[in-house]
């Protein structure tokens, strides 16, 4: 089960070992050589006791931020830089995030900016934390009711995955993962697609297959590593296709409110938008569109319009336009192609054609 | 006087212009193909007017922030953010900074955080901020009292230092720059070194001397800029050696109080400390340390300790216990050497001989 990949993202090097279990406080330490008292763990309120099990009889610093997209704010930044502080860390301290992706995304922005920047581990526990937001280096918080508006780049050169915290997935738990790895495997345009495909319709059926689901983990790190060592810092075009989903599935999150859906659940519901808009386009075949939709539906993501949740279009069409990923002032989305995806910009997308598929009429397209 | 230096911090080019008069917006905008739309400046109380110049005919958001050391802190970086928000700035806007060392340190941050890094360029218009902010990457504010607690390592590829705003140096800007220069000249070991220390040796007589004054801030800017390429994130000991003076310094200015020396003041002050430090450990030449210490009074810094705002000479000793630029947990300090400087760790200096240096024995030494 053990796999490792090493990515080389702006000349910094990541390694991500998938493990049946979590990791000692030793195997952290031999990586990075710090002596444990420069170690500050941080964990939200149900990775505690994970973050127990690492460190055994060992003792070092736990600093517990809330769980949930509600702590993706400055206040929890600040918690963890208070922690450190108090726990005299040093900049050449090291910062150990065990969690999911509001730990990651937390954890390694606050590495980031303590004293310029400070060592870096994370311990992933969360479907989403290991396909999303453990590899690739994007740090960050939640500001101005905007998903991620302050962040670095920012990867931790060890990320360990150990897949026996999934085993009791919890429904809201699978919903908040799945998406993106669906998301992964729809950019796939490797001879592999087929074979990952194949094996995402097998999890739909039955999610208890554990050694599906690692290997579906193994190619989602993969694929996404491959992606950010080719286009790190998103200058490019090329990391932006990750995004799939997430242009309109972001706008639904912050037009609801954050914290109402999962991301997985946004980022489903987006995809489905970008199947809509790439149909409308001419680019997303019908047949992909229907295969994509049905996967979606198979692991019981919502991917109708309007979303049930959405009282306001107008709110959602707002955010949709304060969207980060834009360029020179246009809003540029991806839509699946007739394998992998491609990227449109915004003026591509008239208004008139986005009003139809937020508005529910995307059956007519 | 036009100088131009380019350098290259951690493969980021940074091009720094020293320019008689301030640059005019079309000339920072040809520099990065941005349209003016996508531009936010940021000034404080006292840029304002220079921000408005820099603009002339044409409008641009002006985000303004107080002056001033009180203003470095996350709140002022959230009105940045907020600001650049406000004008739809996308990850492809850029931020100017147009300030002394605060409004660089603070715009720089903002910029690197905004969005994970939004473009920066820098007017510089102090001299602290020409020979000591505005070079090299550092950005960052205060936090928990202590100065610069977080921060990114963010070089503006382009920074422009018009001398033309130095004009009518006040008593108390000269006072908070004319440190960073002379400790650059400690630094220095080229073939120009004596050079160097001549010029500042005449400006100390005839401050209204612009032409060595432009030659001085040249030289601060190279000096610095070459120890920063070859150790851009500090992560060796090389950019370490520009910390001369601000272990002490920044313990003296967090014990008082942020905001109640000028950091050049806190500097010289601590130049003058690692001069005894130097001395004791047999590393600094007594006719070297009288040198340096009779250039610091002849730009009329204070030199003396206890320095005449220090109360609590246990709050000094916590605030250097605190200091961010320790390594594995031990203190180190940058002394004078019989040229340049060179660095020694915490373990030499013991707690003895600091406090000896720190109550007021220097002179005992």
């Amino acid at each position: 089960m053990n796999r490792e990949y090493t990515f080389s993202f702006g000349g910094n090097l990541s390694s991500v070992r998938i493990r049946k279990h979590i990791p000692s406080l030793d195997d952290i330490i031999s990586f990075y050589g710090s002596a444990p008292g420069n170690v500050l763990f941080v964990c939200d309120t149900h990775t505690r006791s994970i973050a127990r099990q690492i460190l055994g009889e060992k003792d070092a610093p736990l600093c517990e931020i809330q769980s949930g997209e509600a702590a993706k704010n400055w206040a929890s930044v600040e918690t963890i830089l208070k922690a450190a502080k108090d726990a005299a860390l040093g900049r050449d301290g090291l910062f150990v995030g065990v969690g999911g992706g509001v730990v990651s995304d937390m954890t390694g922005f606050a590495a980031s900016i303590y004293m310029r920047g400070a060592g870096l581990c994370l311990v992933s526990t969360s479907l989403l934390g290991m396909v999303d937001a453990a590899v690739g280096g994007k740090t960050g918080f939640d500001l101005f009711g905007m998903k991620n508006f302050a962040g670095t780049f920012y990867p931790a050169p060890l990320v360990y995955m150990p897949v026996s915290s999934l085993t009791s997935l919890p429904e809201r738990e699978w919903k908040s993962g799945m998406a993106e790895i669906i998301k992964t495997a729809t950019l796939d345009t490797s001879d592999e697609q087929e074979r990952f495909w194949s094996l995402l319709a097998a999890l739909s059926r039955d999610t208890a297959e554990q050694d599906i689901l690692v290997e579906c983990i193994a190619r989602s790190v993969q694929l996404k590593g491959r992606v950010v060592e080719a286009d790190p810092k998103e200058t490019g075009n090329f990391r932006a296709l990750l995004n799939l989903g997430h242009t309109f599935g972001h706008a639904l999150e912050s037009s609801i409110g954050l914290g109402q859906i999962t991301h997985g659940e946004a980022v489903a519901w987006g995809m489905a938008r970008s199947c809509d808009l790439g149909l409308a386009l001419g680019i997303t075949p019908q047949d992909r569109r229907e295969k994509i939709l049905a996967l979606l539906s198979a692991f019981g993501y919502e991917t109708k319009t309007p979303h049930p949740l959405m009282r306001d279009t107008e709110a959602f069409m707002q955010a949709l336009r304060n969207d980060k990923k834009k360029k020179a002032g246009s809003l540029r989305f991806i839509v699946p192609a007739r394998t992998g995806a491609v990227l449109v910009s915004g003026e591509q997308a008239e208004p008139r054609v986005l009003a139809r598929i937020i508005g529910g009429y995307s059956d007519c397209l």
